[in-house]
């Protein structure tokens, strides 16, 4: 199971780390600026995830591979940014990947921590989200998770059927669903230019 | 004692959401912005007090009341903002209780974790404006606490009020007359448009 | 060696202080706000690497020092303005100064808590710059150390001389090295408008 999670938190990781060195070479930050935004968008949901649940030093200082999977994107974004740019958003792509697997390790590892279930799903949505809000704040946009696409909604889907899954004994299977379910939700989202209601009145 | 902590604590966790909810429907974020906004100005000041008292997991995440009770307000404030709105500012007010109770709770709290007296005021003040900044940065405004009325000064005075208390015997007396304080200071200081001087010479 | 890291600490929580300050009163803020602002600057990145390192209570928490080194900086800043504008930039120059001497005790308590040597050049990194980023944020100016000049660059510097210093044995010796080199990098860097390149095709 621990090798499992390892795998899903440090490719969330990984894939925001890439969101948030797209997102500083779209703002032209010099190369130590892509990297520092890559690490923290890489490393800040697992950090908060990892404080509130008392995994204190967190994974990112205990584990040395935590850090290198948050400059590694910086560095293969900073140089080969003229392939990444060929995707379409790449930013939304990763953050939206990113979103998958930590409101899956999020909720994972909170239940391994004898969390209980709500605050297990309220926790897989926290680290899902925490690193994009980071970035998009010390970039000064507002986060994402406040703007008008289906964003929490997605983690909130992904990190329920992962924290049933484990109450029913199929922790495996429900964490590749709830990851798979949480990004084509967030995906569809996007193209489909998906609005939840505002409020009447307002 | 801890009973009377207990909710005061989660009052100010409710009308702190409220204030956060009220702050996202005016900012017109759809549902479950608001939502967001609701828990995160709820929670955010608890949360960093509980860390930094070592009170781990803190009480959002281990106590599934706290969740509830910074989700509720974003569901109240959405679908009944136009009897909300009917209060004159209501952002400030519920800011300004929620500022009083988390004063309270926060200084109270840091005593039963063997804080010392200064700490134990700073941290009052901490949860006190806490859930406010965060929910100010999120929307991208400049937080109420560094803006030139009255807002940190009412929360010191609150703290200063329970720490002495309770270092005199008296925490419950001292912890109602210190949240009713901050909020009268709070709420003069915005409807006298009381100001604090800035630095000569700048 | 307990006593030297005390003695840094507290150097780094007041210059960083006086960082917040001057920023505070440029931005017109009332007594209160550069109090709060000085005392963020000055005590956030200490706070969270001691969450990160597991020294819970932190020591702002736990030592009143870190308190009266968070305050005192706004008092002097806000009341002595006259002279502390007449040097030449103050706020680089007093955030120079934080950075240099929180790059080194950031990796220095790291190590004392058994934090592996890559992490710990992290932590120094992270310290250093921690304060200056919330200052940033909190009165809404990007991030220093995602702008264009050398700063993450200059705290990685001091933390790497440190860490590898202390595992030659040489931890003071390399302290105070490694907060001169990343003191005059950065100070050299502001001077002589260094920029690392931006990524190509961008």
């Amino acid at each position: 199971m621990s090798d499992f999670l390892l795998l899903l938190d440090l490719g969330g990781t990984f894939v925001f780390g890439l969101s948030g060195a797209v997102a500083g070479v779209k703002h032209k930050l010099d190369i130590f600026g892509v990297i520092v935004l890559s690490f923290v968008a890489a490393n800040t949901g697992g950090i908060v995830r990892d404080l509130l649940i008392g995994a204190i030093p967190p994974a990112t200082v205990s584990d040395w591979r935590y850090i290198v999977a948050g400059l590694l994107p910086g560095l293969i974004t900073f140089y080969g940014y003229r392939f990444i740019k060929r995707l379409n958003d790449p930013v939304l792509v990763f953050d939206a990947a990113g979103l998958a697997l930590f409101a899956v390790t999020g909720s994972l590892k909170a239940l391994e921590y004898s969390i209980n279930p709500l605050a297990a799903v309220f926790l897989g949505v926290l680290t899902g989200v925490g690193g994009g809000v980071t970035r998009d704040i010390l970039v000064r946009e507002i986060p994402a998770v406040l703007r008008t696409d289906i964003y929490a909604v997605a983690a909130l889907a992904g990190s329920t059927v992962v924290v049933i899954g484990c109450m029913l004994g199929f922790a495996q299977i429900a964490s590749i669903l709830g990851a798979i379910l949480c990004f084509v939700i967030r995906i569809l989202a996007i193209r489909g230019h998906w609005k939840l209601p505002t409020a009447p009145h307002a």
